[in-house]
C-alpha cells in the first residue's frame, strides 16, 4: 500500500531548506522517500533557480548523489513572485509502500511521471498533449487510481522554447510553434493542460487540434496546473488524488472559484476534502489542513462582477499577475485563518476562462 | 429632520465625473445639497489632485461658483492608488433639512466641520488634537449625534507640512514637529486621530502630550480614518453616525478587524448597518449596500497570524500599502460579493496597531 | 516676416503651469501668440492628463474662451514619465507676424496643421498616411519652408483606437486594422510617421501598403516623433523648421544617434543649430540652448553595441520605456551640462530602428 | 613581483560562470591565483547569493575545496540591481608571484585582507573604523603599495546588523549602533569607508567619533566604495593600485565626477590609467580597457544643476538607486562606447556627497 506524506513548511529565503534539512536530520523524513517538491517562493525569477539549485544541494548530500541525479530525480516545480499575505513556503510530498491492510476509504496518492524528451517543434502541439496525455494515465496507475473523478490536482511542469531551441528546430528544417517566446511559452502551458483534458477524459480527441490551443478556450481541465521552464526538456507531471491503494492520512478534494469572489467554490474543495468550513474554521480543522495549491487564472480581465479594477490599466499593470495571486491568496486566506496557501496564475486551458482551481489536502480526522 | 443621500458611482478615470454629472442632469441630485465627496482614485497623487480639479470643473459650473469656492464649500477626500480588485469609484453625499416626522430608529446623519487654519508649528502636535475634537464636537452636534456610540466613522483630511511652511515657521522663530516631510506627515494625521478620540472620550485629555503623538499606540480611536495633503491649511472633518434627527433612508456600522484576516469583524459592520452576512450574502442585501469604508491600518508588519510574508521584504515592497488595501478589500469583497469598496491605509492611532477599521452604510430594509 | 519665440519653462508638478502666468502677466508672453505646447510631465498617463487640463484652464482665463476653444486651437503634447536625471518642463511656443526685413538666413519658423477627422477605420492606414503628409505639407507651406531639408522636427499626435470606436466601426460594417488596442496605436503612430516621410520625400509613395505599416522598418522619417491619444480624432502635425521668411531668434537643427551611445550624431545636431560641443560646452553657449528633443527610439533592444542589458528581462522591464528614456536623457545631458531635455520614446517608422532623433533649437548668436 | 590579471566577463544570468569555467579549462586562468570576484549581477538580492553560491560552486569544485573553504579564500562583491544599458558582468581578479626584473613604472597591485570577526555592538562605531583602517594598511603592504597617492579603489564588504545579531549583543548587555536595521547598515558601511580615509590620510583620527559617523559628510575618502551584507562577520578589503613590486600588464587610475554631469572628473580616471579620451575613444583604446568601477554616491537628492529631477518623487521613487547607476553607466558609457561599467551605489563617506567615485584599469600600451 502507498504511504504518502505531506510536509508544508517555511522559507526566511529562496534558498532556505532548514526546515527540511531538520526534518531530515531528526529523522522524520527519509530523503529516499521524498518523491516531489512544490514551493512558492518570493523574489523574482532567479530566486526560483536558486532555491531549486539550494534544493538540489541539499538532497544531493543527503542522497549521496550528485545534483543532476538528484533534478532527474525529484520534480521541483517552483512558483515565484508573491505579494500581499502570500508566505513563502514549500511542501515536500515523500511516498513509500508500505505493508498495511486496505484503508477503508480512499486516502491521498501519488503519481509522478515524465513524457519523453520533445522537440522543440513538438512544444505546444498536439504531439504534446498526446505525450501528455500518456504521462498523465501513467501516472494514475502509478498512484493507483483508475476514475478520473479521484484526480483533484495535477501539476505540469513543461519546456519553454528559447532561442537556442528555436535555432536547433530551424536548423534540422522544422517550424517551431511561434517564434515569440512568450506565446509559445503559453502553448506549451496550453498544450499541457489539454493532455491532462485528454486523459481524464474531460475533453475528446477529437476536440483537438494546433489552432484550438490557446485559441478555443471552451475546452480546459478542472485539475491542471501548468508552467514552463526553460530548463526543461521533457513535461514532469506529479499527479495527486484519493485510492484505495493508498493508506495516507491525507485525503485531497478540489473545486472551482469561477471568479475570484466565488468562495462557495472553495469551500467545495475543503469540504472534498474533508474539512467544513461553511461556518469558519475551528483551530482543529485549520491543523488539519496540510496544504493548499490555487491556480489563479482568473481576474486579470480589467473587471470583476461588472466592476472595473485597474489591474491591466495602472501603472503596476505590469504586476497584474502577483495581485491576482495576492488577492485569491487573500480570500482563501481569509476563510481559513491563514495564508501559507500556494498560489500561481496560469489560465490556458486551465479551468474555464476566469476561474480559479483549488485544491487542498488535509488530514484525515 | 435631515435627510442624507449616498450615492457611490464608478469612475472610468480620475477624471471622469460623468455619472455625478448625469444624475444633477436627470435631476436625482441637486447640488447644492451635495456636502462631501469621498473618492477611491486610481493612478498616483497627480491622479488625486486631476480628480479634484475635475469634481471641481464640474460642480463649478452646476453651482455658478468659483472652483475656489467648490474647494471651500464641499470638502473632497481623494483617497488614491489602488491594486487588485479595488475598483475606482466615489461616494457622493447629500445633506437637505425637511419636514419629517421624526423617525422611530435612529438613521444616518453627517455632520462637516472644519478647524481653524492652523499654523505649522502646530501641525501634528496636542493644539491639532484639540482644534480636530472641537470640530468633531462641532460636527456631531451638527449631525444631531450625542451619544459617541452613534458615530462610527470619522474622515479628516488635514494639512502636511511642506518646506514653505517650514521656511515660514522659523521665518517667526517656531520650530516644526519634524523637518522630515514624511514624519510630520505622519504625526499630523496621529493628531487628527487623537483629537477623534478625544472627542468621542476613547482617550482622556490626560493621556495626551506631543510625545504621544506616534509613540504611544496605545491610544486610538476606532472610527477615524485620517489623511494628510498639502492643499490643506485647516482639518476638514466628515463625520457620519446615526441620529433620531435624522430620516434618511441608511444607516451605518462599523467594526474593527482585529488583524487583516478576522472577518468576524468585518461581519459586524455589516450587522450594525442591518447587513446580515454570517452565512453570505443575498442579492438583496448586496443591493442594499451603499458604500463600504476601510482604512487598512494593517499588515505591512511582514507577519499575518504567525505567517511571514514578503510586504516588506520584496521589491514591491515600496507597494506594500497598495497591497494592503488590495487584499482587504479582496477579502471584504468576497464577503459581499462586490469590491467597490473604498480602502485606505492609514495606521497612526487609527484602531490598534494592526488592525483594519471598517464602515459600512446600508439602505434601511 | 514670422516670429517665433521659445520658451523652455520648469513645472514644479503636472499641474504647475505658473512659470507661463507669469510671463504672461508680466507681459512677457502675450497669449494670443501661443501656438503650441510641448511639455515633459512627470507621473504617469493621467497627469499628462491633469497637464493638459491645466493649460487649458490658464488659456480659457487669458483668452477669454472655453477650455474647448483652447483645445481647438492650441496643440498640446504631453510626453509622460520621467525618470533619472530628467526634469519635468515644458515648451511654448509663440508666433507673430511682423513687419521686417528680410533675415540674412534662414531662422526658426513654425508650422501647424490637424488633418481632418479620421474615422477608426482609417487609424493606422495608408488613408492615415496620405492626410497626415497632406498636412505636412500644409505646415511647410504655413512656415514659409520649400525644401525638405530645412525641416527639422515634425511632432504629430494622432488618435488612438479606443473599445467605443471599433464598436462604431463595426456598427458601420467596416473593419479597424487591429482590435489589440496596444497594435492599434502603434500603427497609428507609424502611419503618421509615414505620412511625414511621405511629406519629406524620404519615401516613395510606391513603397506603401498597409502591411508596410510597422512592418518595413526600411521606411522611415528622421525628422518625425508621433504619440498617440485617445482624445484625438485628428492628427495635429506641428512642423518645426528653418526658413527665410522668418527672422526668430532662433535656429533648429538635427542629427541622428545611430544607437544610444552615438555621441557624435547628438553634436550633430547642435552643431547644425549653432552650437559647437565638440570640445565641450561654453557657459554661453549652453544659454543660447533654448530646447532639445529625443526621440529614444532605441535601447530597448536588449543589447547596446554587443552588451547584454537587461532592459527587456528585469523585473523592472515594464518600465523599458523609461529607462530608455533616462539614459538618453542622460548621455545628451552630460554633452550639454543639462537635462532639461525633453525625451520620447516612439520607433515606429521614426528613425532607422534603433536610433534616437534629436532637435536642438538655439539661439543665434 | 606580483602580476595580476584582470578578466571582464559577461553574464547571461546571475548564475551564469560559464565564461569563467571555460577559461579555466582552456588553462588560462589558473584557479588557484583567483584573489577576488567583483560582479554586476541583474535581478535582486537573492540573485546576488544565486550568483555568489555559483560560484562558489564552479570553485569548490575547481579547487577541490569545500565551498566554506571558498568562500573564506575568495572575497566576492555582488553588486545587483542593474536598469538602463548596464551588463551584468564580473571581474576576476588573479594574483602571482612571479620571478621578473623591476618593472619601469608601477603597475596594478592588489592587496586583500580582512578584519577580525566584529562584535555585533561595534558595527558602525570608531572601532570598526579603527579596525577597516588596520586591514589597508595591510593590504597596501602585501600589495607594495606605500603611497596613499597610489590606491585607487578600496573595495569593503562588511557585515550588516541582523535581528539575531542584535539579540546576540543585547544578550551580553551591549547596544547597537541603532536597532534600524537600515540606519545601522549605512553607519556600517559609513564606518568602512571612514576606514579607508583613515588609513589613506585623507582624514585624521582626531576627527573621529561614533558621533561624526553618517553624520560629518565632510569626513570621506575618494577611492572607497563599501558594501553591507548579512553574510559578512568581519569586514573584508580588496584594495587596488598602482605599485612598482608589480609586473602586471595594467595600470589603474582614479577620478572623481562632483556630480553626475561632470563628464572631466571621469575623463581624468581614464588618464590616470593611460587611456585619453579627450576628444573620443579609439577602437583601440577601448580594447586596452580592462574594467571601471563607478561608486554613484549622487544624484539621488531631486536636483541636478539647478534642474529639478523626478528620483524622489516619481512614483518609481523606490528605484532611485538602480536609475542613479543607469544614468552614470550611460555617461560614462558614451565617453568609450560600452557600458560593460560597474556602478554601486553607496554614498556614506564615500566621496564628497553628491559626488560619484570612479576607478579605471586599463591594459599598459
Amino acid at each position: 500500500m502507498m504511504d504518502v506524506g505531506v510536509y508544508r513548511l517555511p522559507m526566511a529565503g529562496p534558498d532556505d531548506v532548514s526546515e527540511l534539512a531538520a526534518l531530515i536530520e531528526a529523522g522524520e523524513v527519509n530523503p529516499h522517500e521524498i518523491c516531489a517538491i512544490i514551493a512558492q517562493t518570493e523574489g523574482d525569477g532567479y530566486a526560483r533557480g536558486y532555491s531549486a539549485l539550494s534544493f538540489q544541494l541539499l538532497l544531493a548530500e543527503k542522497l549521496a548523489m550528485t545534483r543532476e541525479e538528484v533534478w532527474d530525480r525529484i520534480p521541483m516545480l517552483m512558483i515565484g513572485l508573491t505579494g500581499g499575505l502570500m508566505s513563502p513556503h514549500y511542501t515536500v510530498f515523500t511516498r513509500r509502500e508500505i505493508d498495511a491492510p486496505a484503508a477503508a476509504e480512499k486516502r491521498l496518492s501519488i503519481g509522478i511521471k515524465d513524457t519523453r524528451v520533445l522537440l522543440p517543434e513538438e512544444y505546444g502541439t498536439v504531439v504534446q498533449v498526446k505525450e501528455v496525455a500518456k504521462a498523465v494515465r501513467a501516472a494514475m496507475a502509478e498512484a493507483g487510481i483508475s476514475s478520473p473523478a479521484d484526480v483533484h490536482c495535477v501539476e505540469v511542469k513543461c519546456p519553454n522554447l528559447t532561442a537556442k531551441r528555436i535555432a536547433d528546430a530551424e536548423g534540422r528544417g522544422q517550424k517551431v510553434v511561434s517564434t515569440n517566446l512568450a506565446e509559445a511559452g503559453s502553448k506549451s502551458k496550453g498544450a499541457s493542460a489539454l493532455g491532462v483534458a485528454l486523459a481524464l477524459g474531460e475533453i475528446r480527441e477529437g476536440d483537438l487540434s494546433n489552432e484550438a490551443i490557446c485559441n478555443n478556450w471552451g475546452l480546459y481541465s478542472k485539475v491542471a496546473s501548468t508552467s514552463a521552464g526553460n530548463e526543461q526538456v521533457a513535461c514532469r507531471v506529479v499527479l495527486l488524488g484519493n485510492s484505495l491503494r493508498a493508506v495516507s492520512k491525507f485525503k485531497i478534494g478540489s473545486g472551482i472559484m469561477q471568479d475570484t469572489l466565488d468562495i462557495a467554490g472553495a469551500k467545495d474543495a475543503f469540504r472534498a476534502a474533508g474539512i467544513n468550513i461553511a461556518a469558519g474554521i475551528s483551530p482543529k480543522d485549520r491543523e488539519r489542513i496540510a496544504t493548499v495549491f490555487i491556480n489563479a487564472g482568473a481576474d486579470a480581465t480589467g473587471y470583476i462582477r461588472g466592476r472595473r479594477t485597474t489591474m491591466k490599466s495602472d501603472f503596476l499593470a505590469a504586476y497584474a499577475g502577483i495581485f491576482a495571486k495576492a488577492v485569491i491568496n487573500a480570500i482563501v486566506g481569509s476563510l481559513i485563518g491563514d495564508t501559507m496557501i500556494l498560489a500561481s496564475a496560469g489560465f490556458e486551458h486551465q479551468g474555464p476562462l476566469g476561474a480559479n482551481l483549488i485544491a487542498a489536502i488535509a488530514k484525515v480526522d
